[in-house]
Order: C-alpha cells, then sequence, then structure tokens
C-alpha cells in the first residue's frame, strides 16, 4: 500500500492581507514561497519520493507543487490537477477583508461562515470581480458543478470523486502520492481519511508548507489517525498561528 | 485539427558556460528564465492558449514550460512529460567544454559529433560523473531503452512514438499541444513534420524562447513548411547565433 503526502500551500498574498480567497487565484507570498522552499526541502530529508503530484488549478498550490519539488530535486515527477482540489469557493465574501467581514457581521456569522460545516456563504454573483464565471480553466464544467459558494460539506462532495478515482487506485498500484492543495480541499480529504464528525472538523487547522504524511492500511483508512507531519513541532506552532487569522 | 507549438528552453547554465549537456540535468540561466518569461508572453500575445503542455522530464524544459505558462497566466494547463522528449545523449562528452572539444579533436570531428545524422558521440561509461545511470527519474526503463549516447536519427526513433501516441490523438481532438522541449528532440520532430532529409537536418537550428506554431492539415502535415515563429525578427537574430556556438 503507498503513501500518502498532504502539502497545504504556503501564504498567499491574500493570506498575508486577510482577504477572503477560495477560488480567486492568488500567487504565493515571499513567505509562501519560502515554505513551499522548506516543504521540499523536508520531503527531501525524509527520502520520500512521490510516483506522482496532485495539484488543483490555482497558482497558490501549483507553483507550491512546483517549488517544493524543485527544492527536492523531484520537477521531473508526473503531475495531475483537478478543479476538485481547490480550495473551498468562499462564496460573496471572496475578495472581502476578514477582519472587517468579522467587524460587520459580528462574530457569530463570521464564525458560521468560516467554520460551520454545512451553511455556504452567500452566492457569488456571475458579475462580481471576484467571480470566476467564464474562466477559461472551467470552461469543461457543466454549470450545474461549477460552484458560486461552497460550505465544507460540499467540498467534501466534490472532492471524493477524486480521492476514489484518481487517488485511491495509485496508492493501491503502491505508490507514493503527494497531494498539494489548499485548507479546505486537504480538510475535507482529512476529515475522510479519520473519520472525524461533522462537528470536530471546524476545530482541525493543517498547517502551511509541512509535509503530512499518512501510512495507509489495506482498506485505505490510516494507520495512525491523524498521520504524521514531517516537522511535528514546526507544525503545532503553525496550527496556533492558523487559528488566529483574522483576528487583530 | 488542433495546432502544434513548439517552444525550446532558454539558456541553460551549461549552454552559457558552452559545455556539452545532453541528459545532464542543467537549470536554466537567468538569461534562460528571461526567455521562457518572453516565449509566454509571446503565447498570450499571440491569445494561444493550449489544451495540455508536454515537456521532457529535464529541468530547463520543465522550468520552461513553468515560467513561461505563469506569465501567460496557463500555470493549471494539463502537463505531460516523457523522456522520450529529452534533448539527445551527448554520450562520453556530456560534461565536456565545446571549444576545447573541437581544439582537442579537431573541426571535422567536432561537427561529425554535433551535426552528423547517424554518428553518435563514443558511449557514456555507467561511472561518469555525468551518467544517468541510476537516476530514479529512469527506473522504469529497462536497460535496452536508456541511452548511453545518441545520434539525431537515435533521438528520432524515440521521440517519434510519443508524437503518434500522446501527442497526435490531442492534435486530432482538436486541442492546441504545447511542447516545450530542446533544440535535437524539436529537430527531430520539425524533420519528421517538414519532411527534411537525413543531410539537410544539420542546417537547420530551432531558436530558444521563441514559440513555433505548426497550423496542420488533416493527415498531420504542415499547413506551411517550417511552421511561424510567433517573434520571426528575433527567431532570425536567434537562429544565426546558435549557429556560431562553441566558435571562440
Amino acid at each position: 500500500m503507498g503513501k500518502l503526502v498532504l502539502l497545504r500551500h504556503g501564504e498567499s498574498v491574500w493570506n498575508a492581507e486577510g482577504l477572503f480567497t477560495g477560488w480567486v487565484d492568488v500567487d504565493l507570498s515571499p513567505t509562501g514561497e519560502a515554505e513551499a522552499r522548506k516543504g521540499g526541502e523536508l520531503l527531501a530529508e525524509a527520502g520520500i519520493r512521490p510516483k506522482v503530484v496532485h495539484t488543483s488549478v490555482l497558482k497558490r498550490a501549483i507553483r507550491t507543487a512546483n517549488i517544493a519539488l524543485d527544492a527536492a530535486d523531484l520537477h521531473w515527477l508526473p503531475v495531475e490537477r483537478s478543479w476538485r482540489l481547490n480550495e473551498r469557493h468562499y462564496g460573496a465574501l471572496q475578495g472581502k477583508d476578514k477582519a472587517q467581514t468579522r467587524e460587520e457581521y459580528g462574530e457569530e456569522q463570521f464564525m458560521v461562515w468560516r467554520r460551520s460545516y454545512d451553511t455556504p456563504p452567500p452566492p457569488i454573483a456571475d458579475d462580481d470581480p471576484y467571480s470566476q464565471h467564464g474562466d477559461p480553466r472551467y470552461a469543461d464544467l457543466p454549470p450545474e458543478l461549477m460552484p458560486r459558494t461552497e460550505c465544507l460539506a460540499d467540498v467534501v462532495d466534490r472532492m471524493l470523486p477524486y480521492w476514489y478515482d484518481a487517488i485511491v487506485p495509485e496508492l493501491a498500484a503502491g505508490g507514493t502520492v503527494l497531494v498539494a492543495a489548499h485548507g479546505n480541499s486537504l480538510r475535507a480529504l482529512v476529515k475522510h481519511l479519520d473519520g472525524i464528525s461533522d462537528e470536530a472538523i471546524a476545530g482541525l487547522n493543517i498547517p502551511t508548507g509541512i509535509p503530512l504524511v499518512y501510512e495507509l492500511n489495506d482498506d485505505f483508512t490510516p494507520r495512525k489517525a491523524g498521520g504524521e507531519y514531517l516537522d511535528p513541532e514546526a507544525a503545532k506552532d503553525a496550527i496556533e498561528a492558523v487559528k488566529n487569522q483574522g483576528k487583530k
């Protein structure tokens, strides 16, 4: 049975500015590039050599993979991309300031949008400057698949087909698989792997740039719940930092 | 019928130093990175949006594709990699200084190794520091496929199966296909496309970083022999510069 390695992209320009990003195709910040490099170095130090790499179709995950693989001298690995690994679509909140949104709508509504399992933010309008309506990378998506907003439950639903169809067969073939993606698409996957409840998933944060390794049983359940971070100390610190996002 | 776009990687560190490179995995020089960016800008200006990108498994072609696609905001395109698109294996010459080799072996032998269609350089020894023996990216290649040296005829032989099996079906499906590769793997492809003779191919140079576009007929022959460079003036100048390589 293969090994699953999850890598959340490093800090993006909008993470740094405290804006809701979702499907907006924001680039990594210099800090994010450094995190990606560090992630690649951790892979190399651990002697992990994936057979294949999966990314979302968003630049911050793609560049995280490119930079990490370059640092690990694994730039030549085959790579597959899917919108199903994209970040959660943040609906009408995309492009909005997190702290300002918290102030405007109050702590309770803010936390529902950020952490409720099944309540999505209001949908984004097609003519919103931060809508992905008409983006050529989604040209093959029929309208009923193209989200205008998503809660985490929606992300689980659209991510799982990719897990089953694209990733599981490669793990079954014995290969190590690297998935470079986003906070919420990876939370959706970890929720599934570790059997985390709809309530408990709200408390789970995945740090950026630190590879999270799952050894799997024959039935694709984790040998160890929660997997293992390649740098556990740094992961602990980073999880705390993510928790404090949006607080000023 | 789809459109074929060929992109030769920008200057590598060893191009700049005048060394034979072949399968040695040398990175782009800063000039090469700038060429790749320019190549991406030319694609964007021409409104060319490939359905898929093919690269070799060598860093200078992979990074050329990554940088060009980033510049064209096309980082999200699906990408496929194959050793069949690699540069010609330069055998025992890999890592050697071009000007010094010319001096040591004489102009005639030098030009035979560089430009003869069917005479490869001496094979590289497995324990040569510039051999790819044991390189994990070729772990799935049976020994009879793993070259120790190649002439251009050998490159044609190992490249064509990839053209027929991986690229032609995508063109037949109507997609534009971008191939980011190397001087000699692209010469091999152009030789096939334009039906260039074994003798005449010696005189053909493909400039770096300037996309070369082939519109194709239904039988996959070029509508216009030689295709069209997106920046024809720059291509003319660059072809001259390549001709003078190894001259001091």
